[in-house]
């Protein structure tokens, strides 16, 4: 079955706010197994509110609308819908009584207009809004499916989590299940290139690349009667993939990220690391803290951005600095020896470089960065040349290190 | 005029990553003062693609596309939209060049796909792409606009900012002028309702509110014959909204963080920095040194994530962690104190608390924080409660460490 997402809003056509219910919905509908081909953004405007509803049930099944549910007169999801759908509002006596308890609960006298969101098209079904006023509606006329949703986040997601998500299972008879394949250190078109022909094609299972900084993703996707026959399906092209990107695939697991990955690896060997930076100033320390539970291998990490910083905290020599500069493989190297012994580690990752968008020179220019690995005595600095902002820069670095400490503990 | 945004990717239809995009195009439109009723998402594929176009083309003055430019087989937008102007492509001398610098610069050989970057709909104008390979693309045909962008938010924003906005401002005759009041330390709805009467029946110029984490954003817009009777018409209202939120206002420029209002108030003073963080790990650190020239002030920052490093590298007594615990006021002040000392440092900003999703108990749950601030031998420690997610608390806490700094700057 199709689906088309609808949120209504002028506060999203002006920009006020980010689309994350799209982002939501879309993300389980595409578990649920829905195809989706459009999402649309419309103000608070009947004709246009109107016209799309009309021309998305033309195309999709199944049209989920978020938001223009509430009390106020620029609401009109409920009234638009129903005439999309040919029927008059009516009162919802279980929704009126949901709405009494709710401000008598809070000691508030409803308005006049918060009884508009007791009605509820004929013959639709109201969904209990466990965190607000307006309820959801389900509504069906000849196979098309119109689902409202409440526009706050809060409401909607557990109403679509709770009460659509098992509505919409019972729509279907087949499962979709996937499995996401991350590759790092190789670039997008690279890796592209590599699965070309498994990607020309191909219908069950399918590959989707998406790129990320720094890294690929793969995601593989069936369809089948059960979970086990989709499984069976993905199966050989997962293998297929390992046999392709070997010790490139960090993880096959969607939620695992590459810095949880790196945490995993250190925790296996029960190694614990500190981090010592210059131009990413505590940002890949960040990215490690973020991980939950990384206090078993994270213990410290060092911003030393001045020159001062890095011989009074870390060591690195006066002589160095002045011979090689502060951006030098020289001083990446001590850094990371620095960083290992200041904080008692097994592992560190060093940076230093040039974020921009000023201090660079001809020999030395922005997007020059050096990153040090010490591995238990053993050290390696490699050099690197970014470009872009400097936010840009300092986040592509960032993937570098994680990346490079990667392959230091795996030894490749 | 009129504008239309259409977002291409799959992965926005699969819900893979959130639709930021939009937003940020149109936040900018909206600043220049066009007019937007439809926002379409739409994934990799011809048909669709084609069709979303030419109906966007029909209802709107300026089709704004983000996505689809990079070198896969899956990138359509150009093809599709060169097709719905009847355009063929060429190659632009200058992207192929910009293409083969940008490879050689990374010591990569590109692959021949890369190369298709390089093509552009014949008589459109190319826009450099400072961040990335993809050159953005505009195109005219009977007064109808078609304006290319790559999807990657890190090309997409500063290609949009610095060639697109210049570009569209000649398209009209009228001028928009806006200035952005960003205030902090003052919730999303008690700050609108600060301003709800000169909300009310405003015409021009008019103001609309922007909640961001931890600010509230309030932009005066005015629309004039020319740009000093524009700014005019902006004055007196930036004067009254000066005169409503006094301190709580940390600028008036559009490109000025909040990190960088706090660098700027450090350098006045000619003070250094130092942070200690446990519980964000750096991200304090990295938003301050994403600060170009923070060199200035920022110095050195400690990410004290274990108790041994708050008690090695900047002296937290045993005692006090043990008493106490590591989250706890009296931590966040030695650590503070103890990072001045170490650093030595005028001014430090010390974080330590729970993020989550473990770690919580009845007494200590997940989201308490305690930010301690040091500022010439004054100490002062806040406690605060946050929740959401481990990064949402993350980020929370990283900007109330700025609100609380620069409130002890200033000496509020």
């Amino acid at each position: 079955m199709t689906v088309e997402i609808i949120c209504v809003g002028t506060e999203l056509l002006l920009g006020n706010i980010v689309n994350t219910n799209a982002a939501f919905l879309a993300e389980k509908c595409a578990a649920l197994g829905l195809s989706s081909y459009f999402q649309i953004v419309v103000g608070d405007n009947r004709e246009r509110l109107l016209q799309t509803i009309k021309t998305a049930v033309k195309r999709a099944d199944i049209v989920l609308l978020s938001g223009g549910l509430g009390p106020t007169g620029d609401d009109l999801t409920k009234d638009v819908a129903a005439e999309a759908f040919g029927r008059r509002l009516v009162e919802d006596e279980k929704s009126r009584r949901h709405i009494e308890a709710y401000f008598a609960q809070r000691g508030i006298t409803p308005t006049e207009n918060n009884w508009k969101q007791a009605l509820v098209p004929e013959g639709a079904k109201a969904i209990p809004n466990k965190n607000g006023t307006a309820p959801g509606i389900i509504m069906e006329e000849n196979g098309k499916y119109a689902i409202l949703l409440p526009g706050p986040p809060g409401e909607l997601k557990p109403m679509f989590t709770d009460s659509v998500m098992p509505y919409l299972r019972t729509l279907e008879d087949d499962v979709i299940e996937s499995v996401t394949v991350k590759v790092v250190d190789i670039g997008e078109s690279r890796a592209e290139t590599m699965v070309l022909d498994l990607m020309e094609n191909q219908s069950n299972p399918t590959i989707a690349p998406y790129a990320k900084t720094g890294e690929v993703h793969f995601r593989i996707t069936a369809r089948a009667k059960n979970s086990k026959e989709a499984q069976d399906l993905i199966a050989p092209m997962a293998e297929e993939l390992k046999k392709r990107f070997g010790s490139h695939i960090y993880t096959m697991e969607e939620e695992v990220t590459l810095e949880a990955a790196v945490a995993e690896l250190l925790a296996e060997k029960n190694w614990t690391i500190a981090t010592a930076e210059s131009c990413t100033g505590g940002l890949l320390a960040s990215r490690l803290v973020n991980v939950p539970g990384v206090s078993k291998v994270f213990h410290a990490g060092f911003v030393t951005y001045a020159d001062e910083a890095k011989q009074n905290l870390i060591g690195v020599k006066e002589e160095t600095l002045e011979r090689f500069g502060a951006v030098s493989r020289e001083t990446a190297w001590e850094m990371a020896v620095g960083a290992a012994k200041t904080a008692g580690a097994d592992v560190t990752v060093s940076i230093t470089g040039i974020a921009g968008p000023d201090g660079g020179t001809k020999e030395k220019p922005v997007g020059l960065v050096y990153i040090g690995c010490y591995v238990n005595g053993q050290v390696c600095v490699e050099e690197y040349r970014f470009i872009g902002s400097r936010l840009t820069i300092r986040e592509s670095v960032v993937s570098a290190a994680l990346v490079l400490l990667r392959k230091c503990i795996i030894g490749k």
